[in-house]
């Protein structure tokens, strides 16, 4: 990405868990008014549900439900669609979006429970097996696949393994890793994953999108509490005509459709994994020179965001620190730790290693400025 | 609008009543990629929400509340919000829209009942004061401004002076009126007005809003049954610290806060309306001269979208005239009543007399080629 070298004129670019930073032609899209019941719209709306699904190889079982809004409506579309009235979902948990499936089952009334790990554990799948064979009114899983409270990365094959060998329903909060980390249907069963337009697919947020094992869709009518998040009911009307039940963000659409093309010719999530991986590297690598520590140790670690802990020194401010980043064009994010001082800088979006390259040089320059002799936290882990 | 000419390398003028034409500089707006939680978005935020506040002249008593999705969302998030578990809505009904709402309470079991009045008939007023008079249990009554189905304005003001003299609160769905019919907070008593951001506001579609009275919405605290779609929670967060709580559609926005200054630079609900009267009036007598026939006689009409009778000669097919408009420029709507044969032909977005001339040229073309004499419907009102 040689010619994405930030200038002064200029946003800068977003390290962040989203919204991220788009390609140029993936914002020119949008300069288009398109009806919703277009032909040309009903054809874009159908290329992307069908490219969707392609990406994890699920057309012969599964089919795709966009749905507008973020990615939060998505989560909460799909748990008050999949799990009945009488199911229970067990919630498994090591960070704040686990937690906000907890919440918004307490919140439509559907029984719950969690299976909790400490915020930088990986989901004990030993412990969800035992769960699963003694409580026999589960009827389906939670999990979040990479859990951007920390950017730990989740042993969802293992999960997804525990859970169909119960024969419960697996639903899973794939929202920042779809596109980067892969997952094949034909192999990782569930019946729901939920993502966004503006993660890995480096779409503009907006719409967000279930894959949902059919069989498991068609049983669902009538679950959900809501009109407006009834995947059940949308999917229906793009079966019979094609279209959205409601408005669809058009705009959006047509910037999603372009940066899926972008997706595919970068080679998919081999292709796209491949440059956040790179992206993650070099991070890990320049921040450790610089004496910070990650939270995670390397095999938990999702090539998406990183989670620092912040340094020791008092002269280490974080809102200089990410001011004075900001003012040399990058945008980093702070941390969402309950239990520890952290801050999170994103790999994912469109860039690439002269972008990471360009903000390691203001990391440097930024602790020079405030004084900061070393990244090193209180109690180093190194 | 001199310089919006339609040509062959654009897309086609609708005249819809949504998605609808933007303007190009609005589509412009959204060529950035701004973080969320970013001090430049969080004023962008803000701006928008206090100049839609502005627009009911609300600042001493209402707040806004914008919501990411469609406008079936804030619709649907205004009943959740509003009408608490143990009140009732009472819904008055001329249309679709009416009906969405009953269906949104039915699903999400809030106890609801409706006012009907035929599709080409407004509401009735003094039935809806015999009703409140009676019925103490109601402690909402919700009502479309102008109900898209038909194009009808119902009567608002009378609506809320009867809602306010029996002490219930008022639920609007102004979403296709906004902008363009005035509506006076300090004249007409609502508890809640939804919108969206595509309507006569002319930004692209993605993001609604709701108005509310400050002292009803803090008394809505807990009563959604929706995480994504409380309002209450939505406010809240706002107040606390400017941001979203959940990825906001940050391009959306970027072209909202354009159409919003773009709107007051044209004089606000006065120029728009303005506008669209003038779009509807040429609209209006260009088809009377070919023939056509509107629905609704011209006190009912609201100047968005119009609906008119299909023409009695058997030669008029709506899939042709539909596709050769299209093909000439102009996309138009089809007709959603349920008793009579229709077709709708929409006045609102950024289209001026020179696209409302252009739109009668080719529709007395295509007549012409398909060889239909007259628009005149089989019994015609005239």
């Amino acid at each position: 990405m040689e010619n994405l070298t930030p200038d002064a004129t200029r946003d800068p670019w977003l390290l962040t868990p989203g919204p991220l930073t788009t390609a140029p032609e993936v914002k020119g899209a949008m300069m288009r008014d398109l009806g919703s019941r277009d032909d040309g719209f009903v054809a874009l709306s159908e290329r992307v549900r069908e490219r969707l699904v392609g990406i994890v190889d699920g057309g012969h079982s599964h089919v795709c439900v966009p749905l507008q809004g973020s990615g939060t409506f998505v989560v909460e579309a799909m748990l008050g669609t999949f799990v009945p009235t009488d199911g229970e979902v067990l919630i498994l948990v090591n960070g704040a979006y686990g937690r906000r499936m907890a919440d918004i089952c307490e919140r439509m009334g559907r029984r719950w429970q969690v299976l909790e790990a400490a915020e930088d554990a990986p989901i004990d799948v030993v412990a969800l097996d035992e769960i699963l064979t003694g409580a026999h009114h589960i009827t389906h899983v939670a999990v979040v696949h990479c859990e951007t409270t920390t950017g730990m990365r989740n042993p969802l094959e293992a999960v997804a393994d525990v859970v169909a060998s119960h024969c419960r329903g697996l639903l899973v909060d794939a929202m920042s890793a779809f596109g980067a980390l892969p997952v094949d249907a034909r192999k990782v069963p569930f019946d729901a994953l939920v993502a966004s337009s503006n993660k890995c697919l480096e779409g503009v947020p907006g719409v967000g999108f279930c894959l949902a094992r059919r069989q498991a869709l068609e049983a669902a009518a009538g679950n959900s509490p809501s009109i407006c998040l009834d995947l059940f009911d949308q999917w229906r009307a793009f079966e019979g005509n094609g279209q959205w039940r409601f408005t669809p963000p058009t705009h959006c659409l047509l910037a999603f459709d372009k940066a899926l093309e972008d997706f595919l010719a970068e080679g998919g999530v081999a292709g796209r994994g491949a440059r956040y991986r790179d992206n993650c590297r070099l991070l890990v690598d320049g921040m450790r020179v610089l004496g910070f520590e990650p939270l995670l140790p390397e095999d938990l670690q999702a090539p998406i965001i990183v989670t620092f802990h912040t340094p020791a020194d008092p002269r280490f401010d974080f809102e200089t620190f990410y001011s004075e980043l900001k003012a040399r064009g990058f945008v980093i994010y702070p941390g969402k730790l309950t239990g520890a001082d952290t801050f999170r800088v994103g790999c994912i979006g469109h860039l690439g290693s002269t972008e990471m390259h360009g903000a390691l040089a203001a990391i440097r320059e930024v602790l020079s400025e405030l004084g900061v002799a070393s990244g090193a936290p209180e109690r180093s882990a190194a």
